[in-house]
């Protein structure tokens, strides 16, 4: 059986699990508070050029992003996100257990629009109506496309005309930042958000991502907020250890080239699908690609290579979601696309 | 200035006071453990032809829908109603404070439908989702439509297929059972729902609703859940006697009479409206309704009438929301009426 | 039966009544946008002497102790109060339910003392611990007790010391200001809380309370608590014209007449127990006092006389609760002290 | 500097690593859906002699916690622990984040007791009142010491008299069942608990926790649970793989040898220190130690010593924490009792 169902399903990219065996016998003061951790969080500071910020080591996605947004809303307070926003479709309801609103708009392309967030603030009234505080996307987008600069810049005039934090989920950002096709920096982002995340499960790590937060009252008592939250890992260095092999080298690191085999990869794959004469649902240029096939297709596909069965697309038609990894290689790739000259 | 703000811009109906006035020397034990407040439960209980359920005297609409919800929910399940509910749309995030999400869909005319129910499962996966365990509707809904008795019908078979609750927001139901196109009844309210509420802020009474539970799971520790909301009045009393003066004589109650004279007052307003050649956003036949008419002339009429200004309606138009209470007379209709002419 | 079990065993006092009768065909907005809740809050600044606030009119204690407290705490923020205060004894957990601690002490005969603040925070190290921020007492206390003006101003150095708010559960507070051994006012305690509130449903009212809030973090968006927190009445108005009648004179009002009154019957009733050689647990000068008899005597007694059979004192005795109210009379009082004289 | 500070400040056991090397290319399914980790769990229902249970792979103790206490309770409900219970004392509130009270009693040489169980319910009156439903308990508890099988079973019995669930924190289990003079089998805690957990990240792991489930309500939706209280691990084998080589070999297994060698050198740097003259607050017999010292001492001690300085212990006196772990070595322990002689 040959993985395409997610960037998470083999363990450490080799140079991280070498760092992680490196370390392992040092003693360190526990829950991050560690010269890795801080090592790390230094390192992260002077690729973007930024001191005025914190930054912590987090046990995975969603803690990330619902501890965050937690420290960020006022009881009375809600995110606006699409519909497809991790924080809505994939964390059952983690945000609204912390008593906050997540606030839908349908995402055009995957993604959140000045337009859209005007349209969640028409349901704002008065003290009997939630105050939409923040606007959180993903980069890459659950639909693996990608932000432009003038796109989140025109995101964060909009959020700044409101009053709103901007968050950014960036579980895929090594993906994201490295795409062909775009123009959006790490630098950008960090100008731009009031915090963003840098994902290290989906890109190489064991676990773990690295959350930067520019805000000083998303900041306040952030560690509490994590430990409250059960995000506060005993053996806090291992993220910082893992982070500091995936950062070393700054714009060269592991952690852009493997932005960037997840990236050749996919693109290898779509390339191939599309030679075959098969389209695709949205417009991904990053390492999800969701290509249609005829459903019985789909089952035979499925026989050999594991992804996931995305969603139905017309009469016996379905989208599969085809996702590369640190560890897709390209007999993997190759694979597949022998895989489909037989139908 | 004349009021056609809401059905709460006065006091209670006079025979409501008369009662709070009759009984007020009484000493009773407190949070509605006092006769008065058994004798209007067993009233209910006699009114729906039902034994089988609790029936508890509650403070307000909202704390009566958070808490029923609430009561009705696991950590991980959570609520399905129109996006114009007003569990979504006007309760500040209340549910979501409890934890739940409100799962919202377009309404159809104001109302949820099994298609729609089916709709909100297509979010459904696995641990990754919260799972839609109840449905929420509103009779009267917000747009001031009501249910028939065959679209309850389905929303329950629908409910059932799902494994779900079926809760009704009877704020306005003395409106809703009285309107002139209705085949629903009480009853059948009471047969086909987990749970509803019967609305007395809204239909004569200073404060106060009556919650009906027919689902054991829902009315485990249920005051319990009243304490823990804030929903506990300390002189719980005072819904009972409001309620005993609401329903005496049953089918031929002051809770009919003033459903039917809101509803009467309502529909002299609506036809000569529409006499006068207006139209109107949706198809009320109850006491609330929303005439279409230019944004000039509303501004006019807002200097005589009280009113909510509702939604735009096009270019140069304004949707105003009118509502009918016990307290409206034919007088302040025709000054509206009258109103109108001028234009 | 003759009624010792609380003080809100009966409606309201009847120059309450009268008020709501008067006003009751009024037309008026809301959710206390009206001019009676506002004219109701001006004589609250007024009678402080303070116009540097916020007051908004409550459903109930439960309620105002509720919202004050989450609107006041952070999520990692715990409120220190008493084991025996209400918000920890008496509120089925509604301030967890927000998801902050209620961190107990022991009190002294029914009072928070800087000394017990300071053991609370000897529970506190770093990110580990949640922060103890408010300290929240009750004027009278639980046990019928009365802060004397250095108490007050110890507490408030003491929080000042902290950086913790200092809230004040008002909900006897007529009592707590009237009662013979006090050198407390209302101005002093608007000068040393950040927040209070003015108890209504055991002072007189049908229901409804009066906070007063001088921190502007508490402040912010406090109506939005209301509504989130099933606080908001839509005839909100009710408390606004019963707090007008209730505060009409100022000092000479309504509201301090009956906590007057509600002491003198206590100390006629307390006085004759004494003298029939009965002792007492605690030292409440207030509208509740606690009587130790033996525990046949107590069965003997609950034939007549409804009250609470609060605790065991001992081998063959009971402590019991007997509260005075605005509609307690001599008679009432004399009908208990003969009874014992039976024993 | 040598630390005695947690058994959580180096990695993982070599073994531990070395599969986590072994396995690390493999691709599986995520979020603990693969078949480590089916193994681990299986391995652990062989250990325990029970197939009636659940077992999950957990991210931490905290979460494991947080989860299984809030998968147990009803809003209405509170979990009893001690005053000292890492859930009270050291998780930021996290129990109450999710609104359940921690009911706390000041515990016996660390315990829970049944008459302390007993005592939490004299604060149980009605709906006034939260219910005390589950009790807490840590083995080996924050002091170190260890419950015997005679305790286990009065406080299980104590649980059925009160209806209540029965869950352990363990943490330290290993160290916990491999005492000298433990009477109390894992089998045993099996029969007696509704819930438990298998500490890995104080035995040997980089991080993960197996907790073990009876209750059918417990289990209920208990992934759901994981996934919104931030728990779900996306690489979730990693726990897996760990437990399969933490529990190979069942009774023989180095789950038992660390925790064997933890108290091994535990006991001799007791024995030490006990041979020195000095005293310890409480009577632990696992791998935490309390020894008290002179405060200038406990001084100098940091200044080659990493430990936790816990608490005041009289005048001029100091108690300290000493933790072994499985890399504790004995000249680890040999450098600290040959420092004391210095004094």
């Amino acid at each position: 059986m040959i993985f395409f169902r997610s960037d998470y399903s083999q363990g450490a990219h080799p140079k991280i699990l070498d760092a992680l065996i490196a370390t392992n016998l040092e003693h360190t003061d526990g829950y991050a508070l560690d010269p890795h951790s801080e090592s790390a969080a230094q390192m992260i500071k002077d690729l973007i050029g930024r001191a005025d910020c914190e930054v912590h080591m987090m046990v995975g996605g969603t803690p990330t992003n619902v501890i965050t947004i937690a420290a960020a809303l006022k009881p009375w307070e809600a995110v606006v996100a699409t519909r497809a926003a991790h924080i809505y479709s994939h964390e059952c309801g983690a945000v609204e257990a912390t008593g906050h609103r997540v606030l839908t708009v349908d995402g055009v392309d995957g993604k959140l629009t000045p337009e859209l967030i005007d349209n969640a603030w028409l349901e704002y009234e008065d003290d009997h109506t939630v105050v939409p505080k923040m606007a959180y996307i993903s980069h890459t987008t659950e639909s693996g496309t990608v932000y432009t600069k003038a796109e989140l810049e025109a995101l964060r005039k909009c959020c700044d005309a409101h009053d709103m934090y901007l968050g950014l989920d960036g579980a895929r950002l090594g993906a994201g930042l490295t795409c062909e096709d775009t123009d959006l920096t790490i630098q950008d982002i960090a100008r731009l958000t009031d915090a963003f995340y840098i994902g290290g499960t989906k890109n190489g790590l064991l676990l773990g991502e690295a959350v930067v937060i520019f805000d000083e009252n998303i900041n306040d008592h952030y560690r509490w907020m994590i430990k409250q939250n059960c995000g506060m890992l005993a053996k806090g260095r291992l993220i910082g250890v893992q982070f500091e092999a995936l950062l070393e080298g700054g714009e060269n690191s592991l952690f852009f080239q493997i932005g960037a085999h997840e990236n050749a990869m996919a693109k290898k794959l779509r390339e191939g699908i599309a030679a075959c004469g098969y389209e695709f649902d949205g417009t991904s240029t990053t390492n999800q690609i969701f290509p249609i096939f005829p459903t019985e297709m789909v089952r035979e596909l499925e026989k050999e290579f594991f992804f996931y069965d995305w969603a139905a697309a017309g009469e016996g038609k379905r989208v599969i979601r085809l996702v590369t990894s640190w560890g897709t290689t390209e007999e993997d790739v190759d694979a597949f696309l022998n895989a489909l000259k037989k139908f």
